[in-house]
């Protein structure tokens, strides 16, 4: 029986669920997989927390005043994060790290923006980090990409990887709104944050993008480095368009292949596929590859006790490898190197909204042909009350981005169009 | 850098795979995993095979004569085992065992029905067994519910295991002919087996079942104990009343929970679910967990590449863990207790052909009503050109399965029934 006692720094709602999972499973844990967990201290910046609370009446001789309490502590092995935050999780990372504890976090932002800094100090150190629940909660896609897959040959990841705005887009999908009426229901309901921008804007995706990037292909990205669009600016009518007319709905998608596409974007994804079936608030994975084309993860992105079970899961896992202590040679320090969004290819599909006049397609179509971009399709729905300022798509043939952001710089200073042209893209059979 | 050589018992379909990823992935595997695989040895039973012969053009000084000089080369780490059959496989399983070699094996009847002799051996010789390609090919299911989701409490699982048999029923539900036309074009695709009765039977997703439930549960399940139906019996007309009465369409899953229950049958699953959403081929999974209610799993489950890129994986797995020789205790030797089919509880659905009169509902409805069954509704469609035997449905209260069995028996006496009903179980709010 390995004995291994474990140190708590932060106490919200993924901490707690820590707590509550090795309280439950500490026997079923020693009797399937021989580990002994002992939670010996827990660390709180704030003690009158919710959370915290209630930890802290069912075990208040388990808190500490200091995290020096936890890192100096001999008998600690492993150290888990769940702080919150970039700069207080970094000092929790790096002085754990130094002390030569094994790290735990589910800090997607912290791995984002100092990834490769944690990582070349572990392996100077001989120390493992692990980090399953920093993307999609439970879905232990961290293993799967970095050990699992190994003679799979990844090709590409493409992901639903933010639950509150797949919520959202679920739900407009369904009609039940518009963006900002679902998004305070899904407030209400206490599902999306207080302050949702980290969601909408799409950067909590890229930055669990940039993790997953690391842990499928070694890739070290900048995060500024990869074009990420939120959702802030789909409509209603555009999923009355996206169905009827493309037998397609709308998911904010996450995608990175090994040849160093990467980006962050609301994807028009056919009707019948995997993504679109992934509803509300739950997060999926399409992983394709050369020996198994395509492979499908679904399950809840977040939450107190999904998340919680997959940092038990690497507790566990790295108390069984049994602190090898094995240094690796520190690795890389700069940034690989994404592809231009532009230089990517999409099959793009353009909404304008325009005050009706003769002449727009054939102003739009001219626009195009100058870049030498081909219209498949033009797309009105039959309004029976027709608005004044009309939506109405434009399906292009297979093109690269910067073809069509040119066409869109003269397209959108047409007089008639009543705000700037709204693109979607579609992977198409780019895998 | 690990070094380690690899011998490979077995030349064929999944065998010639796991040759061509070794050559194609070493260098990938040796930078971003620190090992170096070679393939040192191949011994198969039928060298003039299609595939074997490939190989051995490409690598005639690789093949040897006997397994002998596999099992007693001091040099050979680890022993791959992809022959088929059980016998052969199992004198592979115990020498290479005792000669102190771990052992990557692809082989679900070994695993079920000489899985705990093999396992407890390799646990008192301090050797490991990677079995990630026995169960739904390319999808890493054996390490997600052995190791990744240790935290999740896992309650039950659910899946569509055998990729020939989801075939015929996609291509039933797609109306596109019966079974026997449809099982002759998936042979003439060499996509199912020219003997496929342990495909059609359900014997091969039973094996399959026996492996995950040790690997998600720890059981030792006795085969023979698993209620095991296949799929012979379904008529197209099954769908349409499925589809259009109920909503549903009909899987063969295998089901095991924590609380002991485990079988085999074709089920009825709501159509917007996630297991009705694996077609064809592929395998699917379901997971229901206490920590992370469902977690959902799609992929290839059989053919050359998906199955071998999931050796590969247990490979690298091994040899990256080192060796670690550690001994544990032998473990039990008895078999889990299967929960009796009788004693589950379902939402069944009967299919009677009848010819038709009057009074048949009476009758059918006093029958239940004696086993306190009650009906939920009666499902008829209306055939544009009435069948002589017509067949319906009944559609039944959550009860017992004894009980429905029990009144069937009287129910199949009745003079106007074509054949004995047919029953389809539903697994309705369980998890």
């Amino acid at each position: 029986m390995r004995k291994v006692s474990v140190g708590l720094i932060g106490c919200g709602t993924v901490g707690s669920g820590v707590v509550q999972i090795i309280n439950e499973q500490r026997l079923a844990i020693m009797e399937r997989h021989g580990v002994e967990l002992n939670l010996k201290k827990i660390f709180t910046r704030t003690p009158c927390g919710e959370k915290s609370r209630v930890i802290h009446e069912g075990y208040p001789g388990l808190f500490v005043k200091s995290i020096d309490e936890i890192i100096e502590d001999p008998q600690i092995g492993i150290i888990i994060e769940t702080a919150g935050g970039v700069d207080f999780p970094f000092e929790v990372a790096i002085r754990s790290i130094m002390a030569g504890k094994d790290l735990v976090t589910a800090n997607k932002a912290l791995l984002a923006h100092k990834g490769q800094e944690i990582f070349n100090l572990a392996g100077e150190r001989g120390v493992e980090i692990g980090f399953e629940a920093s993307v999609a909660g439970a879905i232990p896609i961290i293993r799967v990409t970095s050990d699992s897959l190994v003679g799979g040959q990844i090709q590409s990841i493409t992901g639903i990887l933010n639950g509150t705005t797949n919520f959202i887009l679920t739900k407009m999908s369904q009609r039940q709104g518009n963006f900002k009426k679902i998004l305070s229901l899904a407030q209400e309901k206490r599902f999306a944050e207080a302050d949702p921008r980290e969601d909408i804007s799409g950067i909590d995706v890229r930055n669990k993008l940039v993790v997953l990037a690391r842990s499928a292909f070694g890739f070290n990205l900048d995060p500024g480095s990869i074009h990420t669009e939120g959702m802030g600016e789909i409509i209603p009518a555009d999923f009355e368009y996206a169905e009827r007319k493309l037998g397609s709905t709308i998911k904010l998608l996450a995608h990175c292949s090994r040849d160093g596409i990467a980006f962050v974007c609301p994807t028009m994804v056919p009707m019948d596929s995997f993504l679109a079936s992934i509803d509300d608030e739950s997060n999926g994975l399409e992983i394709c590859g050369l020996n198994f084309k395509k492979l499908g993860f679904s399950g809840p992105g977040a939450g107190s006790l999904p998340t919680a079970s997959s940092i038990v899961a690497d507790i566990v896992q790295i108390a069984k490898s049994g602190f090898r202590q094995k240094k690796v040679k520190s690795g890389k320090n700069g940034f690989d190197q994404v592809v231009p969004f532009g230089e990517v290819s999409f099959d793009h599909t353009l909404r304008f909204i325009v005050n009706d006049r003769p002449g727009i397609i054939s102003d739009i179509s001219s626009a195009l042909a100058m870049e030498d971009i081909s219209i498949r399709a033009v797309e009105q729905n039959n309004y029976r009350n027709l608005p004044r300022a009309l939506p109405f798509l434009v399906t292009l043939h297979r093109t690269e981005e910067k073809r069509v952001q040119a066409a869109l710089i003269e397209i959108n200073k047409l007089s008639y169009m009543v705000k700037p042209a709204h693109v979607f893209r579609s992977l198409g059979q780019q895998d």
